[in-house]
């Protein structure tokens, strides 16, 4: 298509997310509705070889499944775990995706499927899919913080109403900030970082050593089965009324709602929006997080910024992917009519 | 003038800086010269009307120093403590100007010298001025965070090499996030501010706290005169061989070191500055913060960004404010030849 044809809100992308755990697939409207998605396990420990042969099998079938060619695409929209070169599309070596190392993944989709590939930071991507078609939008946000709270915990940026990405394209790393000083050792190698307190593992590895260090005398549901302890179990049990879980509950809230409060105090956005796995707990997690960080911030930060969770759910993957291609596609043309992405 | 007259790098701006301890003015060329300058005590305790008083009558004074008509003056750029209203020239309540409640600063400055005022919060004024002729200028920065050390702490952001100020004009409230969890309370009622560790004021009180818990036994110079401690003899009594200076020099280095590194993670800057009166004792502090700093980011954030003091030193309060104005008239009219500000 020409760069002087204007993008219609049914204008398609395919959205391609490159997950730890799942690989994703999906074909999406440029405002944001999923006309199909199909779904696969990473079986990472294979290397980048099997995964992105698996990955481009599922594009096509999601292409079939949606009766879409791919000459209707207006670009493919790639959302990987950093770090990564955005410009070039090499995946350098994330600490979730195990023998990846510079992998020239943008390149090696595009040769596949013959269509303009753009690559970002799944956590940008994100961003980006509140900004167009979550929170943000509702919110006509240009300014939101996307944090996401799974397996790690990883940020979006997105200021004056587009993605930041730093000098190197790795702006954006809240996970990695100091919540406990000389605290627990991060995966990073640093002292005390956020990501070591709350992310899904850490609350899982916290509360199994809050159960070793309280041994068989304590009344804790935790007790049963402390392999199987999730951050989820704990959330639970705490609202039950579990003390133990109680206690590791509410100073995981409290971390993060620490944490969230700086954000507001630096970024002074329209929204910090939580998601990622840890938040499918709700508001057990969003009322105490939200509290706490509303009441430790600044009255100007706090006057116009509001803490949510994303109301994207389980599509956020796929959406982040889809909003990376729409974002590129919209840089060189604009969208016309009122079904485009709003958040712009 | 004209929207589509270019600006040149001789043309000027007047720049006004509002500080709780002084008034400065200065006639400044696009970029960065400073032709004439003068200060004058705020004594703030007068309140608003006087010290704008005095202000305009220094800016009379600097005009008829430096030779210059006020048409001559492409736009006048006042910086000021926030927070602010930037669009409306308002000063809402700064902590440091007592007295001060919804002043239409910008109006009233405009009104009585006849000549467009921009103004914006000293911090982000003292950001673009590193962008436009400090350190950013020099290293072709597009993302830099100043870091101002003063009476208080504060924080300019400059990404994607414009400032960045957040949904209501107050973003950088760098001095506000959390440093110590549960910690000193600050001014803004919060616990374990960084502002209520290393600001100025901060640092002396620490050290008189310190020395009235550890009382007559201690053989440290700081006993001699507890209440004339400032931070900078704490730095100059540790550089001496103090042990109690050199503990708490050492906790100030780590704690800001820490911050810093947070800095680098969440902005992946090329750049991180040191202003403000704290950072005159130069590599007494930066080496140490610099260290912490870098040893505690994420590779990709210190292979890109680096920690440096201010080159600007004492002119930095004024360039701010000509910054301000000259990004203002910028922003319609792109600046041409070689000698306009490089930053950009």
């Amino acid at each position: 298509m020409s760069a002087h044809v204007p993008i219609r809100s049914d204008d398609l992308v395919l959205a391609l997310d490159v997950g730890g755990t799942k690989l994703a697939a999906a074909v999406v409207t440029v405002d944001g509705r999923v006309l199909a998605e199909r779904r696969t396990p990473s079986r990472a420990e294979r290397g980048p070889d099997a995964m992105i042969g698996d990955h481009l099998e599922l594009a096509e079938r999601v292409l079939e499944d949606a009766r879409v060619s791919r000459s209707r695409l207006l670009a493919v929209g790639v959302a990987c775990g950093g770090p990564l070169d955005r410009e070039t599309g090499v995946i350098k070596s994330p600490p979730n995706l195990p023998g990846w190392h510079e992998v020239p993944l943008g390149s090696l989709v595009s040769q596949a499927l013959g269509v303009l590939t753009v690559v970002d930071n799944d956590a940008t991507a994100a961003g980006l899919a509140e900004l167009f078609y979550g929170s943000g939008a509702t919110d006509c946000a240009t300014n939101l913080v996307y944090l996401t709270i799974s397996t790690g915990v990883g940020g979006g940026l997105i200021l004056n109403g587009r993605p930041y990405r730093g000098a190197d394209g790795n702006a954006g790393e809240l996970g990695h900030v100091c919540a406990v000083p000389g605290g627990r050792r991060c995966g990073c190698g640093r002292l005390g970082c956020l990501e070591a307190y709350v992310s899904g593992s850490s609350i899982a590895d916290r509360a199994r050593e809050s159960v070793a260090a309280h041994g068989e005398g304590t009344d804790s549901a935790l007790l049963d089965d402390p392999a199987a302890i999730t951050a989820e179990a704990v959330a639970r049990a705490a609202a039950a009324g579990d003390r133990l879980a109680g206690r590791l509950w509410n100073e995981t809230t409290q971390i993060l709602g620490t944490a969230v409060a700086d954000l507001l105090n630096t970024f002074n956005p329209d929204l910090v929006v939580l998601g990622g796995g840890v938040t499918r707990v709700g508001d057990l997690l969003l009322a105490p997080v939200r509290r706490a960080a509303l009441s430790q911030a600044l009255p100007l930060a706090r006057a116009t910024g509001d803490v949510v969770l994303t109301e994207l759910r389980d599509d956020i993957a796929v959406l982040g992917a889809a909003a990376l291609a729409v974002e590129h596609v919209q840089a060189s043309r604009p969208p016309i009519g009122s079904g485009g992405p709003s958040g712009k």
